[in-house]
This record gives C-alpha cells, structure tokens and sequence, in this order.
C-alpha cells in the first residue's frame, strides 16, 4: 500500500467513524438527490429530512457529552433554581480549531485524526461558554489547515453550500456557515484572518462578526500560524440572528476574560455604547455612514452591488442618507492588499494571482524561505503605520459628514461574489480589509441573487485588469440563484458594541423577520 | 584624520553647540568641585548653582521654542478666559527619543547629529502634550541606541547621578532620571522595554511609571527595535511626585489617544477606579499586597532590603499587613529571565552573563544573527503562556488572601542595587518582569543608603551564583551613602489607575511631605 493510499484510507476512516456517531435511525433512508436537481436544501427540503441530516459539514460529533452536560443544566436549574449562566443549555457549535476534551483537533488534517488524548486543555473560549452555560455538541469543518476560504479537507472532503449545493459553503469557517444556514445551530463560532467568519456567514445567509483582537479570547485555540501577531486570528460568534451574536458577546465579556487570556484587553461590555447605537441606527439621531462600493481593483457581481443598493436605500429610509459619504477605498485600499502581513508564510493578504490556478492552501505547494526578523518588523511598522493613515484618513471625513463626527461605520461587500462554485474563489480583498485594520466588522445577510434582476448592463465593460474581468466572467444569474447575498458593517477598532447595534438594525430591516419562527434547532 | 577621530570630533561638536545654546549668564563661573569632594548635588548644593546649571544630562535644548509656546500659553488664556488644557504652561522634559520638530533625536548615536530636517512629523506623544498645554523644553540624554541602564553615549559622554556624582544616573531614561532628581523638571517622559523608567526614577529619588502597552501613545517615538512587537517599548512619565504622573495620564487619555494611535486600546482614565484604590490604600478598605523580596538568583543589597522592609511595615500599619502574601518569583521567575523576548537582536531579559564583562550596549558588539520567523512566533507563543501561567498563578492567590480577592499589587524591588559605580550594573531581573508580564508597574522612592545600618549581616553568605556574589561584593556602604533607593508596585496589565492610586499612598506615607515645598522649576 502507497503513502498516498494510506492518508486517503485514513481520512476515509476518520469520515466513517464520524458517520457512525449519527444514530442509525437519524440517518437518511435515502440518499439526497443531486445537487442539479435540488440544489437548495433550505426552505423545506431540510424540513423534509429533519430527523436524519446528511454529514455535510461536521468534523466532530459529541452528543453523548452534550446531552450528559443538558442534563447537568436541568440538575442545576432544579438544584439551584436559576440558570448556571446567560446561555444555560443553549446548543453551541465551534469551529474545529477549538479544543474541546476527548474531542480531536484535526484541523482539516488526516495526520492529526486521533489527537484527542494529546489535548490537554480546552480552548479558554470552550471553558467560558461552559461558565455561561451552554452545551457544546459539534465541532465543524474546515479546509486544510483551516486556511482558506474554500471548505475541503482529505477527512470529510467538499463542504457544500446547503442554500446551493453547486456552490463553495466559504470558509476556513465554511463548516459552521452550512450548519447554521439549515439552523443546525442557534449560535456558533468561527475563527478570521481574512474573512473566514464573515465570508461563510453571508454566503450561508447568516451574520457573523470579526472582533478586534484583544476582546474575545483566544487563548489555548489551535493554529497553523500561532504566534504570529502582525494580524492574528480572531474568534468571533456566527448565528441566523445578530442578537445571538449580541447576547452571546454581552456574556461573554461578563466573565472578564481578560482575567485569564493575557491578550484580552480590560474593556467590558458598554451597554450604553450599544443602545445608543441601537437607538441612533433606527432613526432616532442621524449617523453618518461611509459607503464603499467598489475597491476599484475588482467590481463586486450584480447581486453584491444590489445588496448594497438595498441597504443604503434603507438608511436613507431612516433619515440618515444625506449623511452617507463615499469612503475611497483606492489606494489606501491597494497598500492592504499589496501587505504581505502574514509571517512566516507570506500569505497574500487579499489577491489571489490571476495568471495562476488558485493553489489548494495559501500556504502554496511547497514550504516559502522564511521571513527574517528584520522583514518581519518592517511588516509591523508597515500595517501600523497603514492603520494611522487609515485612522487619519476616518478622523478627516468629519469634516464631510455635516453631523460634526468622522462616519460612525461604513458598509462595504464582504466578497465581491456571492458563494461561487469550487475553485473559483478569486479575490479576498474586500475581507481582509477589517483584517488588516483590526476594525470590528460585521458581516450581514441581505437578499438573495434574482436572475432576472441581478444582471450585467455592461455591454461596453472595459475590466479593470485581467482578475477583476475573471470575476466578471465567472457570474451566471440563472446558476446562482436564490443564493444568499450580503455585506458588511465596518468600524473602528475594538467596536462591537456600535458594531452589532447598527448591524441589528440593518439586518432586521432588510430582512424579513416574519421567518423567524423557523428558527430552531 | 582618521575615522575614529573623525566620530570623536563629531560628538564634541555637538556637544559644544549643545552648551552653546546654555545663555552665559546660566553658565558656571567656576567648574563644579569633584565628584569626591561633592557626591551629591542636591540639599542646597544645587541651589547655589541655581543660575548657571550644568549641562550633564541634556541631549537638545530647545528653551526658545519653549519660551514662545509659553508666550503662546499666556495669550490664549488672554484671549480665551481658559487655560488651553491640564497641563497648560507646565513645562515638560522629553527622553530624546520622542520627535520633536526642528530639534535632533540621535538616541546617542554621533552619526544621527543633525538629522532635525529629516523628523517631519512629532511623536504623537509630544502633539497630546502640546494639546493640552505643556511647553517642552529639553530632550534628554540616553546610552548610545538607548537601550542600556548605563547612560553613556560619544555626544555628552556620561551622564553622572546627580544624587551622587561617583554612580550611574542609570538609564535608559537616564537624562530623564538626573534632571528630575535636580528638580530641573516637574514631569517628564522616558521609554521602558526592561526597566528604563523605572530604575532612572528609583535611583534618583523618583517617581516613574511603566505603564502596560496600548495605554500611553507610543506612535511616532524612535526605536531601535521599531515593529518589534513580543515586548515593545512603552512610553511613561516620570516625576519627583506621584500626583504629576497620575495628572499627566488622566490629562492624556482625557484626549482619546486610540483616536490617532492604532495600538492604543480604548480604556478612557477609570477615576473610580482610582478614588477606590486611593481610599483602599489609605486604609479605608483592606487591600492584599502580594511581597516578592528576593527573586532566589540576585539578592539585593541591604538598602533595598531594608527599603523593601519599610513600606511593608507602612503597609501593616495601615492595616493591610495580615492580607501579605509572598509571591515566589521562583520557577516562574527564572523562566522569564530565560526568555529571549527580544527580536531581531536577542536581548538577554535580565541576566548579564557574570563571566564576560557587560558589553557597551546589549546588543553586543557585533551584529548578531537574525531570528527566524519561526522563532520570533515560538518566542510569541513562550511570551503568552508564561503571561498566562503568571495570571492563573496571581488569580489562584485568592485563595490565600483572605480578602476573597486575589492580591492587589504586589512590592518588589526595581533592582537587586541602589546606583551603582559605572560598569557595575549586573542584573535586570527585577525590573524585566513587569514588561515579559506586559504588567503595570510604578517605581516609588523610599530612602536613602544609610552606611552604618545598611550593612550586610552575613558572615556566613554563600553565594547563590557567581553573579550573586558579584552583586554582593560590589556593595560598599559608606561610598553609595546617601544614594536614593526604591521599589515598585506591580499591578495586572492595564491597570495603572490602580497601580498609580497605591504608589500615591505608599510614596506620600513613606516619604517626608515637607519637602514638598522645594519642588519647584
């Protein structure tokens, strides 16, 4: 038997074991039909198999220990007649990165399968959801490495796209973008260096936030990258409804975390910062927004442009249209993406070579020569100094928006695509901004991609450069539709108080809150 | 001429257009007497050069500028009815590291004499200064590269301890450290990346704070070590009283600092924080100190023991003594000192090798080899797990306080010495802690050498180590009489609203209050 042979038969092995851990009588009598003939497994298809969903985008399954620890919740509730804490029994689902006890931390990895013994603590984030409470049940799939936007691995393989089987499900958090696209899941966490929060949560129609680093914990969570700090890894909450997200943080910070994570900044949770942002966003007092169309180094599809179309038209609904002020994302925008700000590996940060198939990790082929500590300096002085003149560049637009305040956040694409079909996955500037910034973004469900509307008028289309007419290219209305569109809300850094404010009030605006009632696990 | 030649030439230059810029009639008539004969410049010896100071400890001189930003003061609070902000007219002395406009920063380097034209923007520190009123008059002296405790560069050569003009001033503040010792300042501003606030404060007679990063604005300020980020250099004020620190930092985070600086986190100034520890200390409430005397590799000498002694006796007689709690700077202790946290250049934290005399400056005297990526993340990673090893070790002494509370600050020394001769400085240990912890820490003045009860007791001292013993030998009571000698207030990260409430009280408690009087500029 071949090396090859024997990690394709150990992934194999792995994906059986992980079958054999769904109950038979949950399991699907039937195989799916194809994803041609049913390609959205939302809006009734899901219903039809509720008691025996198909392993689409699980890496680890404990219910055992999840319903020993439901049970432990009523114990609690019983013995001490009140809830262990604000998320008491509430099913929680984390990325695989996370550390779970008994649980193995693959990353995506086959010559990780079975590391659980060797994981001696959980992940400070797993050990404060606990303390509040909530039910860890499923650990969810990543690409290999957990690096890409993607969601692939040699273990369980392709993670398709529940709301368009045909499509990309995004990632590196593209397990946790499928789970709760079907509502597997009321409330779930993802990691993002790039987008890999908020690019699965609106391809799955969901929200999911990007914090600044030094608010959420991430203390004890596995990375291929650990130790690098020029744009580290966030972990930020995902869920069908951004007050799951709001609630989730709210708690969260509760628990000083930075009474054990060192890199947890001391700022608590300021309720008067998310209510007056709450209250200012329904129309109450007048904000002013930033809006960004188009980095100008590749135009966003029909249906992201649509999205924003909607979203500002609400504003403007709301009384705070003449307030909006058109952020230029151009050459501010072009230094980012041109930042090489991930040492060791030298990830591009954003533009993924158009002369060049899309290699199967960013990490690329084969190992890079390693930066030196002098380059590696010289990229932290290179984003800090990009982040000042970005800071710079938002103190300025006070002098723009007529309210006597620089724009509270701006609203820009998370992609410049809905969910595209595998490989074709081009460009990752619009994420990586907040990234590069260290601002609070959140990404937001808006509509969903309408072949007959969402359509180019471009007959004299002149590309920007060769990928910018690759994407353009890559659109097919009839393809797509029905499949989830959304954007981000944008802040400053360490916001998540403004942040989730206004993204709870957009989101519930354009959204249709009638649908609601289908939210359950 | 040669090069050496050529270099010296240069920095006497310098230096003769530096005392130049000292107005005749402030000059000396006579030299001063020795150093010998006059150890300490201080108690009236000062006062009766008040008119014609010397120039010991000052890199650039800027008094016309400072004397038209004070004109400038004067008019608006004409103009205006209202003093410009809290620090209006109060003059304000720089370690020559800040950037400041027109004026030289060489960091003691002779080949960056002159490089004024080329610092097109002030440090952000020195814009908030101004911002809220001060004049900034003087910059002062640093070790060549400003990275030493030993304050000697080829400009203005040594700078002497003005409280004893045989010993070190220390450094790298030092410029700073002398001047506040003559009263020649009332607030000042040094840089800390292993103790460089904090020793020049101690050991002259000073107040001066290392704050945890991300509080006090350090964008724009010159480095060496610019974009290193595992244990970067952090600005703090220095001032002969706590209450000018405690104003300086109210007054500057009064400003938003994390408006213009990306890497300062949004924690405005939390006065109940510190009216709280102000009362708590006082005796109002019992506070638990945590007691580290000795960290079992460099014993310190018997001023500083006995200096150690007096505030824990304060404390007891405050009421807060049965709360002590002995931190074991032990194991954990030691693994920090081993920690290489320096990248590029690998500074030794705290241990100078016993066996090789102390090199000129700690980055050797050649260039070193470059650490990898690969080790500046495992050099990251050791960083954060020792942080939160110390956290889960601070948090588990709650259990032994008494208060239910873990220990609120904890006392240790800021070095094993008071000033030593130069070339005697051996040890970093007891300062390096507070920045590998990234921990808040002030350094408090708490006596003077005393040589007849500063003695050591030991007849039957066995060294703990050879650089143990060097320590010990180097003492000699009647030579280092009347020197000053401190300790520092250790809190958590971000916590110098604390930190500066408990130094307030235990400096203005240990210290004479009389001689307040004499503060003056």
């Amino acid at each position: 038997m071949g090396a090859t042979e024997s990690w394709k038969l150990a992934g194999e092995h792995k994906r059986n074991a992980l079958l054999a851990l769904i109950p038979s009588e949950w399991r699907l009598a039937q195989p799916l039909p194809s994803p041609e003939d049913v390609p959205d497994l939302r809006k009734g298809t899901i219903q039809s198999y509720l008691s025996c969903r198909e392993i689409s985008c699980l890496h680890e399954i404990f219910f055992q220990a999840a319903l020993r620890d439901a049970d432990a919740c009523d114990l609690y509730i019983k013995k001490h007649g009140k809830p262990i804490g604000a998320l008491h029994g509430l099913p929680v689902s984390l990325k695989d990165v996370v550390n779970i006890k008994d649980v193995d931390t693959t990353m995506g990895f086959v010559g990780l399968v079975g590391n659980a013994t060797s994981i001696s603590r959980e992940s400070q984030i797993a050990t404060l959801l606990r303390r509040l409470g909530a039910v860890l049940f499923v650990k969810t799939s990543v690409p290999t490495g957990s690096f890409t936007i993607d969601t692939f691995n040699n273990i369980i393989e392709h993670t398709a796209n529940p709301c368009n089987r045909r499509f990309n499900v995004g990632g590196s958090s593209g397990g946790e973008g499928g789970l709760l696209a079907l509502k597997g899941s009321p409330l779930g966490m993802g990691t993002d260096i790039g987008g890999s929060v908020r690019v699965p949560a609106v391809w799955n129609g969901c929200y999911g936030i990007r914090p600044s680093t030094g608010r959420v914990p991430y203390e004890g969570t596995s990375s291929l990258v650990d130790g690098q700090t020029a744009i580290p890894f966030v972990l930020g909450f995902m869920a069908p409804l951004p007050e799951a997200i709001t609630h989730a943080m709210r708690s969260l910070l509760s628990l000083s975390p930075w009474m054990n994570d060192p890199l947890v900044h001391e700022i608590p949770w300021r309720e008067e910062i998310y209510t007056q942002f709450k209250e200012s966003a329904s129309g109450v007092f007048q904000l002013s927004f930033g809006i960004m169309r188009t980095d100008h180094y590749v135009n966003v599809q029909p249906p992201v442009q649509r999205a924003m179309d909607i979203v500002v038209n609400k504003l403007k609904s709301l009384g705070h249209s003449k307030r909006a002020v058109t952020i230029d994302g151009g050459k501010a925008f072009h230094e980012a993406i041109k930042l090489s700000g991930e040492p060791p590996h030298r990830v591009d940060l954003g533009l993924v070579d158009a002369a060049k198939p899309v290699p199967a990790t960013v990490f690329g082929l084969l190992p890079q020569p390693e930066a030196s500590a002098t380059e590696i300096n010289g990229i932290n002085i290179a984003i800090r100094d990009y982040r000042r003149s970005y800071l710079e560049y938002w103190n300025s637009t006070a002098e723009i928006t007529g309210t006597g305040r620089p724009v509270d956040v701006f609203l820009m694409p998370v992609a410049p695509t809905p969910a595209p079909v595998r490989g074709k996955v081009r460009y990752f500037g619009y994420s990586t901004l907040a990234n590069v910034l260290d601002f609070t973004a959140c990404g937001i469900p808006v509509t969903e991609v309408q072949k007959d509307i969402d359509r180019y008028d471009d007959e004299d289309y002149v590309p920007l450069n060769e990928l910018d007419k690759l994407v353009h290219d890559d659109y097919d209305p009839v393809l797509s539709d029905g499949t989830p569109v959304g954007i981000q809300v944008v802040g400053r850094r360490l916001q998540e108080e403004k942040v989730l404010a206004i993204a709870e009030v957009i989101g519930n605006t354009v959204n249709d809150l009638s649908e609601r009632g289908n939210i359950k696990l």
